[in-house]
């Protein structure tokens, strides 16, 4: 093998300016460690005469995506542009021509990765993303090394940065949703249009990749069941700290009985839990093995340098392979026959808060109609309220499926005396108390 | 390459029954991995009649260590005895016959790792050991792999269980350290013999071996700096509290321009510092890198089922090596000059607890002597003291040499009104308020 290794960057936004920096900068540790210079030989991008912070020499720019894609001296393809497309076809095409491809594509890869991967196997290529999941975490090596030996029950993911500075920001400072949205977006937290953030979109491709990681299992974007954080208000995050709980958007990919449930939703999480200080725009993923137990995963989510670590390990570990010939033969695809979990099989603690007259006997037929449904509660706490005649009542139950749940909901709805249910939410990590 | 993978097995307590067990109740996801059933074939143990928690065939037992040394048909010894002697021995003979290791022992590796890393390379053979540090977190896989591309400035590890139990009981239930300790023992936390845990040279050996790895230098346990924690009293651990520090007992592994330190001592930890929420038995290492910023992985440290997992995936790692034919070409070994910090260049924040005379001007004198010597304080807190006439004085410096805080330290006892420091602590993790 060639003592130079060339990489063709595709992208030259946050995460390609981090990519370049680490390369030149760490260079020689790199080269220690791989025994090969790594150098940038093409970089995409889309205009040619934009100023950039960073200095680049003029050459290696191009607008020509067949520069990289057909350039036999390019060994490895760097994908860092976003989005679907022309990203996906570009990947599929890097591969087909031979190339290894590193990319920190979330979106590419929850849509398409299976295809991609297949493609990459044929090829005998690699095709890795760690940097497409929490970028400063190295999570998937995690879950594919450090857990091999390992039944995986449960991952848990802060994975998006942007609602849980959010949230945080809402609970340290009292400020409403949209205020901190504001701020977020001034601070360069948010994205202009912020809905696949505070939706739950993004954080949904990233559990899809996890889930499929963690799992083995073919799982895909369509299985996950998304809520975001637009509806969540100040007294909802109020409440929870007030009784021990953190609210957080939460991915939960659980794995019970060989069936599997994946989700990304606000939760209450107890204050104990591990996740319930991850703060700001960190990100963390907890995960619950069958040997292990609880372990947790800590780093920041995003930014130039830390996901650029993340596609510089990754181009690390292509071109140690490289050298010992084995690219492409690591990968295991998913082994275990995708099952969903229905309705009546994802089970978990509620949080539920009403808006009541504040008639005597109120609590008694709800605690009545609980009883029936079959759904045990483990408090019960009544709330004054500002509105005259009014009561506030918040429940929480022990372990019912999502099914039960549902039926409860719409008795309680039915009850002369509940004006509405204000909020509901999962509990997550046990009692707060 | 054969279908079955034979695996030896030297030891069969804790960490050895949970790989018997994981090997058994998994053997179905390491073959859709591995494309190998792993099977063990023999198993050292020193006594054949005793009777065991865990049913074993009769004829897998053996308690000559060469049935499973010489043994051809034997491709991995997986040596989780514990102890330098015979266990040392026995890695070295194992190697030296061609066989794949994979151990769990912090002693041996703290030791003589360099040396078997070497033997081990020169036979091409594999030589990983996962579980010797923090057991159910894949920290050392994650040093090598995940921040391959980045240059790690700190490594803070809570990697002694026992400790970290007894600082938790003594901060949360406000016993002291006797009594928990021994509360502990009775519990299995702590053994017979607490001193390599209490006075942590359990926790060297396992910084020794995640410096090495984090820093890529030849260290050596003498080169870590040692303190335990049985000189910590409840008082201090009262005090951090009421200043917003939690003590932790941890390893710090620091390179800057070059030159490392490395130290395992109780410190004071802010409360908003990723660690100091990491309680009871678990462990957590947290790394900073030049690129990456904070991150932390956070599991148990010790058990069957935890420390077995670290085996087994490393036995995934070998397997699958052996399926490509790369066995012992993956690892890289220390490339940078040793070069250690001499107490000159060892920064950081001090808490120091004085008993003085009650009387005017000692502050002054106090505060005069630190000017003098170049050490600037963050914080001074005078406090009645339930001797008469004598008072308690914290204070808290700005970043200092230890040079210095040596130097500093001498002068403020030769203080007349000085009686004497009750305690010096390291702080981490910058201010409390």
């Amino acid at each position: 093998m060639a003592a130079e290794v060339k990489v063709g960057l595709m992208g030259l936004g946050t995460v390609g300016s981090g990519v370049v920096r680490l390369i030149e900068e760490n260079g020689r540790d790199l080269y220690n460690q791989t025994g090969s210079k790594i150098s940038i030989a093409k970089i995409l991008v889309q205009d040619l005469d934009k100023e950039r912070s960073l200095t680049v020499q003029k050459g290696l720019l191009t607008d020509q995506a067949e520069d990289i894609l057909d350039n036999k001296e390019i060994d490895i393809v760097v994908e860092v542009m976003g989005g679907i497309d022309p990203a996906r076809t570009y990947i599929r095409q890097a591969l087909l021509n031979g190339k290894h491809v590193v990319t920190a594509n979330k979106d590419v890869m929850a849509l398409h990765g299976s295809e991609l991967l297949l493609i990459a196997k044929e090829q005998e290529c690699d095709l890795f993303y760690e940097a497409s999941v929490a970028g400063g975490i190295p999570i998937l090596r995690t879950l594919v090394d450090g857990f091999s030996s390992d039944r995986i029950g449960k991952i848990i993911g802060i994975v998006n940065g942007t609602t849980n500075y959010i949230l945080t920001e809402m609970k340290q400072k009292g400020s409403a949703f949209a205020d901190v949205l504001g701020q977020a977006q001034s601070l360069g937290y948010a994205e202009a249009d912020p809905t696949s953030d505070v939706e739950g979109l993004d954080a949904a491709r990233k559990m899809t990749i996890l889930g499929r990681l963690g799992f083995h299992m073919n799982l895909s974007l369509e299985d996950v069941k998304v809520k975001g954080i637009s509806d969540v208000t100040l007294e909802d995050v109020q409440f929870a700290g007030q009784m021990g709980y953190t609210l957080k958007l939460v991915g939960i990919a659980q794995l019970d009985g060989g069936k599997v449930e994946v989700s990304v939703q606000p939760v209450m999480l107890t204050d104990h839990h591990p996740l319930a200080s991850v703060d700001g725009v960190y990100n963390a993923v907890y995960i619950y093995g069958d040997a292990v137990g609880e372990t947790m995963f800590y780093g920041p989510g995003a930014g130039d340098l830390p996901t650029g670590t993340a596609v510089v390990s990754d181009l690390v570990t292509v071109v140690k392979s490289m050298r010992l010939g084995v690219n492409g033969k690591g990968a295991v695809a998913p082994y275990r026959e995708k099952r969903l979990k229905s309705k009546r099989e994802v089970f978990s603690k509620y949080f539920l808060r009403l808006r009541v007259r504040d008639e005597a006997g109120v609590l008694a037929q709800l605690t009545q109609l609980f009883a029936e449904t079959a759904v045990s509660l483990e408090r019960v706490l009544q709330l004054p309220c500002s509105e005259k005649g009014e009561a506030e009542i918040v429940l929480i139950t022990h372990t019912a499926s999502q099914h039960q749940l549902d039926s409860v909901k719409g008795r309680v709805e039915a009850m002369d005396a509940v004006i509405h249910i204000q909020s509901h939410y999962r509990v997550e990590g046990g009692s707060a108390v």
